[in-house]
């Protein structure tokens, strides 16, 4: 598909500087570009890209100051960034959509389907499973009995979703994640064994929620396991029994949340942060990576870092100061050093 | 299925106070309970839920003592706690069994297969393989060539096992994990390019060994990594080639252990924790989370947390000084300062 | 196969201590031997075992002086882990390769097959994709559309790889990987809400790449997440969209990279470290395990550990302060009252 940057400032109620009819196919970061493509710079600091790119057509903001001749035509919006995103989804949005049930996955026939959907090979879906309208679930993917899937909701390969969970509207889950496997419980036996406890709860991820590739999440040991609307979890994380995440709650990469433990909502949750089980988390409350959360936090929007963790300011100045340790001790050992020595000139 | 409360004490061993014929057909939480609702009440701090729960029977210690009038009936026994997973074990048991080898699963024709098995539809498994009866193998599962299973072995959807790898009976592994891949071994070469190690030995899981989902445990370079019976594993560990953990230790998701390391029995490890290779670690030592074990542990039952590992305590305590340490060194400018003061007074 | 002592000596351009004719068929441990096995000794520390082993033929050093009698077969090499590991490849390739496309596959028309390929059971290979020759793909793997694999790459069961990446010649995928998910990026709304930016650059492997199992390598949002030639990537992994790995640069299991994070070649990089995102580390530097890097390393070759991360001789310097710290705030108590009683005495 071949857009005028005339058509593309009209859809993005923008204005051209330069060629209307310059043409563009596809879309580059701008110091990739290349004729045809179109690109965008949403922060000033890389203002000289903008004079040495190939790319054929720029979205800037309006509020860019330009230096030198141009060589590309610029679509000035208000939001370059912004402008952009909606340009990336209706390039992907304009891609041919996947439908249609593969004769080759295995669809138990008690399964309700909605319409429009695609079921792709070699995916399995239990017993009394119910998948609503407009979802996709690709390849090889695994849906046990009794799951419902709500609509417009994406399930890449090899996703495995147990028994029971419920997935809601408009969610996605990347390849490899696992929904509702047992979470570690056992109860010590009198033989010193450990006995399993059966793990009877189930998964809930409400609608708009997006889990990462490779991700678990652990089914409550009775009641739910619940991913709140519209969060957002990336790739490898834990999510423990019976834990809730709140709504538009974004968690990073390879962070693990112990059983019972109920984190706010609209938090920011950096990567590799570790929680104690059955602690409470406050709304809007901003975690530095790699954090070790080992007590609740109460204030709404505290910003906390370290294992245990502190503040972030606390967490930075200590920090300094742990790198001086050997300093600090050298200075006690100079005090200790001169009240000696005064020790003996005042006696 | 329906069960009464007198049927359930007389299963447990308890004593019905209320309603002998009161009737449940699921299980809840305390707070979530409904008519027809079976739930449990071991810890006294709760029991206020007691007075407002709407379950209809609740299974309790003997040891509690009630302060109010109760719409429930109660079950008393020794620990509400135990009874109620022996429940949960039974509710699960009461569930229809799967069995049968789907057609559309791949099985070599010189694997050794066991009686009254399951295997799931898109399974493969390779060349001169055993599984024990009783086993179950859900769909879309690979076992290599030579593995061998034992009895009453369960193994979730899209588990990968690598030839040659041996796991036991009563073993539980979970979806997605990948048992046997290769070590991360790799030999300078003299052109600075690594020249891979082949790893050619392989993964044994002993008896009543659980392993979470999507946890990775590599094969030994030479003989066998080893995961010894009883032992539970948690979502998202790592197990590097000839790692061998001890007969009933417990490891928390997101832990990772280098290669050649040996954990001893009966230790707990937290999750995120991180150990060198070729260390030992002693029998009943427990681990505190996020820590990282850079050398051996020899005292049996030690209690040890951080990066280094220290002792909890000495953790705990240097950690409060940490946050303080912006305090303590401007402690030591005050004191910099009045013994310049005493040395101008002593001249 | 049989060989004796003669022909490996032979192949490795080692000398026969012992029997020219002694004959092994396996390899194991020194610890472990038996008759007809062959071991290695590298290591003089543990030359004990020498005198013990059970096995038949042990490859030594050049430089390693023998104390006592022996009953196993010598083989002298300069490098006897080398040579061992020469020979463990030998015995891997010696074992049957398999070949041939499945028919229980599927795979799209369009796509371009090499010669000599083996495609296992239940894999899915999309539209124009194109696969190298001699390339081995393992059952239940998923290849979306426009993929493109190089010759003599090795992609073990379920790894799953979506569309238009590309994946160089002589690699290794292991089991469960997830190469070319979304990234995670959400461009804040003004409603509150978060909308998915759509991620529509690619991931590329270039040649000699290993990746261990279960890591995910997340697709750049425009233009490419760059693995570069012979880097090695260990089990769970987090790469997230648009990172760059050097060449030959080797990572620990469970490390995460945050997106546009450009790692430089020849780095050495621990188990559960984190990058922050856009940022830069040099050439040749090594980092310990469970570092958090908040920022670039400019330095060539540098070392460093920690969270924020510093030189590792600061790092141990410090943490060995850091238990020390009760300590060291005593002794800032006894010089504070010391200095009191100096005043004192001083008025």
């Amino acid at each position: 598909m071949i857009f005028t940057a005339k058509q593309i400032a009209d859809f993005l109620g923008g204005e051209v500087v330069g060629d209307n009819n310059a043409e563009v196919q596809t879309i580059s970061k701008i110091e990739e570009g290349k004729k045809g493509t179109l690109s965008f710079l949403a922060n000033p600091k890389y203002e000289n890209y903008l004079y040495t790119t190939q790319s054929t057509i720029v979205l800037v903001n309006k509020s860019l100051n330009i230096h030198k001749e141009l060589k590309c035509t610029l679509i000035k919006v208000d939001n370059a960034y912004k402008s952009f995103a909606s340009l990336l989804e209706l390039y992907q949005q304009s891609k041919p959509q996947k439908v249609g049930v593969d004769k080759m996955s295995s669809i138990d026939e008690s399964v309700e389907l909605g319409e429009n959907l695609y079921v792709g090979i070699y995916t399995v879906i239990c017993k009394n499973s119910k998948i609503g309208n407009n979802t996709k679930i690709y390849p090889q993917v695994y849906i046990g009995e009794n799951v419902e899937i709500g609509e417009n909701t994406l399930i890449y390969p090899g996703v495995k979703i147990y028994e029971a969970c419920k997935i809601g509207s408009n969610c996605i889950i990347h390849a490899g994640s696992v929904i509702g496997a047992d979470g570690f419980g056992f109860a010590p036996q009198v033989n010193d064994e450990h006995k399993k406890v059966p793990q009877i709860g189930n998964v809930v991820l409400e609608d708009f929620v997006e889990i990462g590739a490779n991700t678990t999440i652990d089914r409550a040991t009775i009641g739910s396991t619940i991913i709140h609307k519209g969060a957002k979890l990336d790739n490898l994380i834990q999510i423990a029994h019976n834990v809730e995440v709140g709504e538009r709650t974004f968690i990073a990469a390879q962070t693990g949340v112990s059983g019972s433990t109920k984190i706010g909502k609209d938090c920011l949750v950096g990567g590799q942060v570790g929680f104690s089980g059955h602690i409470t988390i406050a709304d809007e409350v901003k975690i530095g990576a790699q954090s070790g959360i080992q007590s609740g936090v109460k204030n709404i929007g505290e910003i906390i870092q370290g294992t245990p963790a502190i503040s972030l300011r606390e967490f930075q100045k200590s920090s300094i100061l742990f790198k001086k340790l050997p300093e600090l001790r050298k200075e006690i050992f100079q005090l200790k050093n001169e009240i000696e020595n005064l020790k003996k000139n005042t006696k």
